[in-house]
C-alpha cells in the first residue's frame, strides 16, 4: 500500500507532491484507503502543517473528486459568499436573493449547523416544503432562470471533502487552518464561480476566535482562490455577540424576511450590505462601493430583493406565502420573556452559550442523525453596550417544552452579563478586508 | 463519545491521566473505539510524546486488557528475549530452542512483520502446519514439558496491544519510543517472566537508527521492567546491514536450522550467543559469562539445541522433518542470481531497502489483512567490507513472479554499494549493554 510511506513522510515533517495528494484523495474517495490511515495522516497534517504547494494540491484533488457547476456564456458573473459560521448568522438568507436581485448570479451551496453554530440549510428547511437537495442540473437551470439557487452539498460536488470532513469531525482534526481552507475552497471552486466573498468570523462565538488565526485562514483562502482564477475577498466580522436578534431556524428566516422588507436590525444589515458590495464589485456590476451599496439599498426599498426570495422559495418547492405571512413558519408552543434581574449596562451577550442552548433545545444536532426542531430558539432584545432597567425583557424564548425553557433560561442567565458601569466596546462589526494585495484594517 | 476530547488534548500537547488511558485502551480492545480515532490519537502521541506517568498507565492498561501466563513453582526460571526488529533478524528462531536446551524456560510470545522488518510468527508459519496460535493453557503446558513455546500474542495476552500494534503498522505510527516500549513491555510483563533480555537494533535498518534513540528506548524498557519486578537487560546490536544472510520467511527458517546445526553465519551466531549468555545469567543457570557461553556452544555441538527446535515444531503441529530436510519449506518458483556489475569493496548492504523489497515481493504486509508469501526473499552472499570481483553473485533472489524479480533487482542494485577503496568499518555487532545501573560500552 502506497499510503504508509506518505504518512511517515508527513509525520517526519516532509511534504507530499501534487501527484501523491491527488492519488491519495481520489483513492480515499473511492474507498480504497481506509479511514484509519487517513486519520493518522490528517493528525500529522494538523501537527506538521501543509506547505503551500501541498495545500493547493489537496484542494484541487478534493475539487476534482466530483463534478463542477458549468454555466453558459449568457449567465451573468457568478459570485458566492461563504461564512466560517456563527450564532444568529442568517446573512446568506438575506444576501443571496438581494445580490441576485441586482443582476449578479449566486449559485450558493451551503452547509448544516455545526457545533454551536446554525447552518443555512437547516434554516431554509424551516420553510414548509423547501427543497435544498437540488441536483447540479436543477441548480444550474434555476441560476439561469432566477439568478440564484440555494442548495446543499450534493454527492456530486467534492465527495472526497464530504468524506474527509466527517472523518475530521470524529478524530479531533477539525481545527487546522489548511484543512479548513482546503475543505471550503474545494467546494466553492466546484461552483464555477467568477468571484467569492468570505465572511471570516472572529470572537468567542467563532470556530477560530483569535483574529490572527482568522486572518491566516482568510489569507490562505484568498490565495487559493486567486491562484485558481476565482478572485476572492474576505471580510473579518464580529462574532463576540450573536448577529442580529434571532437565533433559531424559523426565527432567523422571519428576521431575514423582515430584513429584505427593510426592517432588519442594523448590525445584520451592515454585514449584509458590506458583503453584498464586495459581491457586486467582484461581478463588475458596479465600479464603486458607493454605487454598489446604493443599488443594493434600492433593491430592498423597491421590494425586488424580497420578490427574489419569494421566487427562490417557490422554485424550490417551498411555501412562498411565508414572505408575506411569516406566521406560517413553524412556531414553538411555549413563549417566555427572559427579564433583567438588575439594571445597568449589557457587558456581554455570549454567542457560544446561546448557540449551544439552541442546539440543546432541539434547534440543532447533537448527533449526526438528530432531527432539527425548526421552531425553537431565542430572540434577543439587547446588545452589548445598551443601558437597561431592572425587569425589562432581555430576550424571548421559543421552546418546545419545559426542558427547552429551562435550558434557555440557564444559558441566557449566563450569557447576558449586566454590569453597573459602561463596559468596553465590543469588537468592531466589520474590521478587516483581506485581498490578494494584503490585509486592510477598516475604519 | 468521550474519545474526541482526549484526542484534542493530546494533539494540543496535554496528557491523559491513568484512568483515561485505562478506559480508552480497554474500550478500544472491546471494539468500542473505532480504529480511525485511535489512529489519530496515536499520531498525536508520536508527535507530542508521552509523559512518564502516561507511559506507565498505557503499559499497565494494555497488560491488564488480557490474561497473564502463570507457572507453578516447579518450572525453572522463565526468561524471554525481545528484539526491536530488523532485516534478516532470525535470532528468536535460534535462541529460544538453544536457551531452552540448557534448562532455561522460554515462554516466547512474538510478533508479525512490522514495516520493513520481518516477524518471528511469519517466519514460523512458513513451516508447514506450524501453529503459532497456542492458547495460554497450551503454552503453559508446553513450557512445563519442553521448556519452550513460541507463540503469537493470543487474544488472551494484551489484546489491546495486539490491536494497537496492527493499527500502528498500517498508520505510520511505529517509530515512537514510548509506543514501542509500552507495546513490548505490556506483552512481556504478561508472560510471567523472571527476566527479560532486549535486543535493541541500531543503524539504518532499525526502526530507531540513531544510537541515542535506541539507548533511550532501552533505558525506558529496562525501567518499566525493573519497576514491575522483571529484571531486564538490553544489548545494542548492529542493523546497518542485514543480520545473517537470508531475508524472507522460509529462507530465514532454513538459515536458523543451519545455525542450530553449527553452520550459522558468524554475525548471527555472535548475536545469538551474547543474548543467550544474558538469558542464562538472568536465570541464574550459570554464574559467569564464560560458563554460560560454553554451555550454549556445547548445546549446539551436541545437537540438543536442534533437537529442541524439532520438539517445538512437532509439539506445535509443524512438519518437524524440515529440521533434516529444509527443502520441505515453501520454495519460490523463480530463482535468480544478482551479479556484481563492478569489482571493488562492498561499502553498504542497506537493510531497509532490502526489507522493503521483501515486503513488496509479497513476503510482508502492506495492508493489515494482506497474506504473506512465505517463500519469497533474498539470500545475500556479501557483507560490508568484503572484496569482490565483477560478475560474482551478490545475492540470490527467490521470487513468486516477474514483478517480484524486478522489485528485488532494483532494491539490490540500490542497496549493495560497491566502492573501489576499502570502506569505513560497519557498526560493531554488539556495542552497548543497558541495565538498571546504566549503559556500558562493550569492548
Amino acid at each position: 500500500m502506497f499510503v504508509i510511506p506518505l504518512i511517515q513522510r508527513k509525520r517526519d515533517g516532509g511534504s507530499l507532491d501534487e501527484a501523491e495528494w491527488r492519488s491519495l484523495v481520489l483513492a480515499y474517495a473511492r474507498g480504497e484507503v481506509p479511514d484509519y490511515q487517513m486519520a493518522a495522516l490528517l493528525m500529522a497534517v494538523v501537527l506538521r502543517g501543509l506547505a503551500d504547494h501541498e495545500l493547493a494540491a489537496l484542494t484541487d484533488a478534493m475539487c476534482a473528486s466530483g463534478a463542477r457547476l458549468e454555466f453558459g456564456p449568457s449567465v451573468p458573473p457568478r459570485i458566492d459568499k461563504h461564512s466560517t459560521g456563527g450564532v444568529g448568522d442568517k446573512v446568506s438568507l438575506v444576501l443571496a436573493p438581494l445580490v441576485a436581485s441586482v443582476g449578479v448570479a449566486v449559485p450558493m451551496i451551503s452547509g448544516r449547523g455545526l457545533g454551536h453554530t446554525g447552518g443555512t440549510l437547516d434554516k431554509l428547511q424551516s420553510i414548509p416544503g423547501f427543497r435544498v437537495d437540488l441536483t447540479l442540473a436543477e441548480a444550474r437551470l434555476q441560476v439561469e432562470r432566477l439568478g440564484v439557487a440555494m442548495l446543499g452539498q450534493t454527492d456530486e460536488i467534492a465527495p472526497a471533502d464530504r468524506k474527509l470532513y466527517a472523518l475530521r469531525d470524529a478524530t479531533g482534526t477539525v481545527e487546522a487552518i489548511p484543512l479548513m481552507a482546503a475543505s471550503i475552497m474545494s467546494k466553492k471552486l466546484a461552483e464555477g464561480l467568477d468571484g467569492l466573498v468570505l465572511d471570516i468570523k472572529r470572537g468567542s462565538g467563532a470556530f477560530l476566535p483569535d483574529l490572527q488565526d482568522g486572518l491566516s485562514l482568510a489569507r490562505t483562502m484568498v490565495r487559493l482562490g486567486e491562484e485558481r482564477r476565482c478572485p476572492t475577498v474576505a471580510l473579518v466580522t464580529a462574532m463576540d455577540r450573536p448577529l442580529g436578534r434571532s437565533c433559531g431556524n424559523a426565527l432567523e428566516v422571519a428576521e431575514s424576511i423582515a430584513a429584505l422588507r427593510g426592517d432588519g436590525p442594523a448590525d445584520l444589515m451592515e454585514v449584509v450590505l458590506q458583503l453584498g458590495c464586495e459581491m457586486v464589485l467582484l461581478a463588475g456590476a458596479e465600479r464603486t462601493r458607493t454605487a454598489a451599496r446604493a443599488r443594493l439599498e434600492a433593491a430592498i426599498a423597491s421590494g425586488s430583493a424580497l420578490e427574489k426570495l419569494r421566487a427562490v422559495i417557490a422554485s424550490q418547492g417551498g411555501d412562498h406565502e411565508v414572505v408575506d405571512r411569516p406566521e406560517r413558519l413553524p412556531r414553538a408552543p411555549l413563549v417566555e420573556e427572559h427579564l433583567a434581574v438588575s439594571g445597568g449596562y449589557i457587558e456581554t451577550v455570549e454567542p457560544r452559550r446561546i448557540g449551544e442552548a439552541v442546539v440543546a433545545m432541539g434547534g440543532g444536532r447533537q448527533k449526526m442523525d438528530d432531527r432539527v426542531d425548526p421552531a425553537v430558539g431565542v430572540v434577543l432584545h439587547v446588545q452589548p453596550g445598551m443601558r437597561i432597567e431592572t425587569g425589562v425583557p432581555l430576550a424571548t424564548v421559543h421552546a418546545r417544552d419545559e426542558h427547552g425553557l429551562a435550558v434557555a433560561r440557564a444559558a441566557l442567565g449566563a450569557a447576558i452579563v449586566v454590569t453597573p458601569d459602561p463596559p468596553a466596546p465590543p469588537l468592531p462589526l466589520v474590521s478587516h478586508r483581506v485581498t490578494a494585495s494584503g490585509v486592510a484594517v477598516l475604519p
